[in-house]
């Protein structure tokens, strides 16, 4: 029987190898590329109006960490006093391209702030070129010199016989600047108003966070070490502003950018990354598929201040032409090698994708909808054979530990229908997922696990429960999930709804999802409305969760809100500038901006101007507290009315 | 004290007759309204692609309940061989107006389908006129001639000494044809499928929904006269295709017209509601509160399929210019009569926030954010009595019996920050709220109750929980919630996801927000948005509560989309429209609609088309089923893989 199955193996493979000989590719002529700030979208390289950026620095000169602070306006009250609003200061993903002191010149890439940090450490050393073969023939390659990024540097691996990961440093109790960095941006600036947090007072469901009130550098060190947090930062992306994935920390989103064969070109792509750390991506990934993604990808990372991630295999593939069946243990290892020396932060491994995973697809209703997935089934099938992934994992942790690449174990058997949700697939992968967590682990690679993709509301839970189960903790990276499989158009939509409930239940990462999931590649637009989505989810899960100051900015907008200092509100809100122009389709002048009403309601009916009439009048007549005038002497009528009988 | 209270109210009502006096009002001068089909959307009065319209045939030939049915192409395998894709039948709100065999006009109005069953029932009267003063005097102004539906009918009320609800004959023990029509009309066609559903199979988390496999005509009436389901059909609603809300039921969702004094016509109005019935719409509110809303209101009900709601107070306050403190129980209760003989199906009453339950909001963030709430609150300081709403409330059951009205009770205290949700002053208001639903049931008047508003994901169950206690299962309408404060322009999305998790646990409609909301009036952009979001909300909450059926049409998307039958999946899908611009913005032609691909992943590295062509080529080699030839042959290796200690 299994040579029958070798056979058909080896038929499918012949098969395949005659439909991918007609795929469409793109032109691989080079063309120029983006080389002035002047393509990058004004919206990406403006502060919010009201906002400025500000660096809190740390125990050294060297750590400064970017926040956006959004300056308010007075509340003025009724007898004319002007109430003071402090500035409120919000994490902010978008890098030196909103500091207006900064000149930008993507030619040169991001200035190398990490340096420094690195070579202290005196754990690395610079190599005398790449080492890969395939980056090796890339730099060799004359005609691709219009294309390249100029002014690369060579890269640095770890001296032989040291682990450069920050897992490793976590763990011999090193806090490093990258950890420093971390703790104070994590801190929201704001733990005098713990106290006050409605969630704080009054948590609701909680599902086991366990997040102090002041993030530490020691914390930030303990959970590293733990494998409960990473922090994807590789040592030849220097021009990182460090980030931390872990479920005791803010939540964070992805957003995916790259090219299929179809559409797009090299530029958009480095404009795209821009775009998406403006509206809050945390992490971006590089799923390109076309030709010149070497290039690409070190555009994209010299001008990224966020962790950049990839899926090495998409390259691989486009190595050998699409044949997946011709993939090989060295070809991919070339390619983790050639990535992780441009600088790559964390690799999307499907390693545990078994070969005795496959037949349990058989009866699903949408098979493998992972690409990595269904390259790596086509693969197993073929040969036969477990999935090199699997089989060379712990060469692939030396790789990896000798740049700091962080694993994001992909889940190549994700449902791709709500039908497929929570199936044996799935969850035999997630078991070997655990496994392979162990083996990273102990060799202090920072890793964190892919999760679904398409899950109906009741089945969330147990996704969230079995993976930290199953993988002890290490952070949960999930796509959405998608909570039906209705709605086209709207997946951004549907799939933030799971992405919220996940965030909260303790996933540390939401893989965003445009509102073209499954019908093309997205354009800005949907690019921007994907990331919005994903941060209301993101935040949504911070606030849940009960992070100490996450409830200050909901707060802060309320009280704009209530006290009608429509900027106010537009600059607190995620997105100021759809807000503002939303208010001014109906309400354009600049006076509207001070009206105690807007176009939904009227000046008639809207109930926070009724309200505040009343506490201004008390103010005006001078009584010094009306609220507590009301409470007490209303609080005694009500008394009055209940001793009577006062129910009908 | 309380004499200082009562003077301060009353200096806080003098100063705000002074502050109604310098708002903005629309020109009161009549306009020529709509009286064409032309002016309607052509999105509004077209089946969607590959859609018809189907009635299904009750016991009687005039119960017609209207279905989308939704046609499939064949999945083509691999040898050639059509395999069939049955139709998709799906609910179908849209009304006549998607029936290409009807001719509508809209001076006509729809016909009056119910009027055959409410005069079998023997217990109505035909006035001889509308007896409500306010509706006098309108008809008697023949300057209004020019504004008046023409065809307006005499209205129709309960003869002396009988209960005319749906509750009442359901208690009697009757079965109404609106009742077997709802029984028709839930039952998604599709029993046979329940067992292969997931969650039938795997139900995961659950909250006590207690839905039964088909929903007979005897479970509508039981539920109905148990009070945990109401279905909102006033006898001057003939036209009404009657829809049930409670939470054994399919979740509905309502979506909001109307203007405000600062923009929108009459015309707008009656546009927007067939828009939003077309788009999914199950009730409509009419919050208009600008001039003429008396005629308005009687072209959209006239012409509308679904359910209207109002919101009374808002026309009796009109009708003193704004100053709340002038509101009598006289005036509201003619407003009640006047809208009830128009046919409103049912009435939101804030009758549940009582005068004691003020001061509870003067500690909040936001203070009153209900309109209703605000402008009773406003009356009862001014008068320092108890709110009329509530010292009536047996008064308003004997109109609400009399003509059919349901009870949709306010919550004036809905929080309208995260901060404020859960408070003391929302949850003594719920709890009025179930006293008065007591009383409603007493007089078999159907209810519902109305909730929030803003709250964070870990408080949104305490609130479902304690409605279902307080108001003993009477069915929850709840605005959202939002789960966060901080998205303006984007508030359809954090409301959607607050909506999701409370239609899971057991709230049975969803009123719509808009990417406007706290922004301004919604245009027809936005009204799509909000109720593909809220549709998406509510068919996920179906999903997760396992209603009989629901699963199915999920199901064949994903098949669609796994056979890359790429109209089929526009087609089943929430939006038809967006999903088909989405895909051809890319890929506009015509024959990638048969593609194996789309602009995504494009050809080369879809995971759908990989999985698909594994199996194609089994079909090919006349290997009957590979499916399971992988998986006994696979499942053989895999055990052999194991027993030689295969794991790494």
């Amino acid at each position: 029987m299994s040579l029958q199955l070798v056979s058909l193996a080896l038929g499918v493979y012949l098969l395949l190898i005659e439909l991918n000989k007609v795929v469409i590719t793109m032109s691989a002529r080079p063309q120029p590329i983006l080389s002035q700030t002047a393509q990058l979208d004004p919206i990406s390289t403006r502060p919010f109006p009201n906002s400025k950026k500000v660096y809190l620095t740390g125990s050294r000169p060297d750590i400064r960490v970017p926040m956006r602070e959004i300056t308010l306006s007075d509340t003025v009250l009724e007898n004319g006093v002007h109430e003071l609003n402090p500035p409120v200061m919000v994490y902010d993903s978008s890098g030196l391209y909103t500091d207006p002191n900064v000149t930008i010149d993507v030619r040169q890439g991001l200035p190398n702030m990490r340096t420094a940090w690195i070579e202290e450490r005196g754990d690395t050393e610079i190599l005398p070129t790449v080492t890969s073969h395939y980056g090796q023939s890339r730099q060799a390659d004359i005609n691709l010199k219009v294309l390249r990024f100029t002014a690369q540097s060579p890269p640095r691996r770890a001296k032989v016989g040291h682990n450069v990961t920050q897992m490793h440093y976590a763990r011999c109790g090193i806090i490093t600047p990258e950890m420093e960095f971390i703790a104070i941006r994590e801190n929201q600036r704001l733990q005098e108003v713990c106290d006050s947090q409605l969630l704080a007072q009054h948590p609701g469901e909680s599902f086991g966070a366990a997040i102090p009130k002041v993030i530490t550098p020691e914390f930030v060190r303990d959970e590293v070490a733990r494998g409960r947090a990473i922090i994807p930062a590789n040592i030849n992306h220097p021009e990182l502003e460090p980030v931390i994935i872990g479920r005791n920390f803010l939540v964070k989103i992805n957003a995916n950018i790259g090219n299929s064969a179809t559409t797009s070109s090299i530029e958009e792509e480095v404009e795209k990354m821009v775009w998406a750390i403006r509206w809050g991506g945390d992490t971006v990934m590089d799923l390109s598929t076309g030709k010149n993604i070497h290039e690409t990808r070190e555009w994209i990372i010299r001008n990224s201040p966020v962790p950049i991630g990839t899926v090495p295999i998409y390259q691989a593939l486009e190595k050998i032409e699409g044949k997946a069946e011709e993939l090989t243990w060295e070809l991919f290892r070339d390619t983790l090698i050639e990535q992780a020396e441009q600088g790559v932060d964390y690799f999307t491994i499907h390693a545990g994708m078994r070969l005795a995973h496959i037949p349990l697809t058989a009866k699903r209703l949408t098979g493998i909808v992972s690409r990595g997935g269904s390259i790596m089934a086509k693969w197993c099938l073929a040969h036969h054979q477990e999935s090199f992934l699997y089989s060379h994992f712990e060469e692939i942790c030396e790789i990896m530990k000798a740049y700091d690449v962080s694993f994001s174990l992909g889940d190549g058997l994700r449902p791709g229908a709500i039908a497929d949700a929570n199936d044996e697939a799935q969850f035999a992968e997630l078991e070997t997922l655990g496994e392979l967590t162990k083996i990273a682990w102990k060799h202090e690679v920072q890793t964190m696990i892919e999760g679904p993709g398409h899950v109906p509301m009741p089945l969330i839970r147990e996704n969230m429960d079995k993976q930290l189960k199953e993988c002890q903790e290490a952070p949960f990276y999930t796509l959405g999930p998608l909570i039906t499989d209705i709605s086209p158009g709207y997946d951004h939509i549907s799939s933030s709804i799971g992405a919220a409930m996940i965030g909260w239940y303790g996933c540390a990462m939401l893989c965003y999802v445009t509102p073209k999931e499954h019908l093309g590649l997205p354009n800005k637009h949907d690019v921007r409305e994907g990331i919005i989505a994903y941060k209301i989810a993101a935040h949504a899960a911070d606030l849940a969760k009960g992070f100490p100051g996450a409830q200050f900015r909901d707060n802060a907008i309320s009280k704009a809100r209530f006290d009608f200092r429509w900027e106010d509100q537009f600059n607190l809100g995620l997105d100021p500038i759809r807000a503002q122009e939303f208010h001014d389709e109906t309400l354009p002048k600049q006076s509207a901006k001070q009206a105690h009403f807007c176009s939904m309601c009227g000046p008639h009916f809207c109930a926070m101007k009724i309200t505040q009439d009343v506490r201004d009048y008390a103010q005006q007549k001078g009584i010094g507290d009306i609220n507590a005038a009301i409470e007490t002497g209303l609080k005694e009528k009500a008394e009055l009315f209940k001793n009577q009988g006062g129910r009908i």
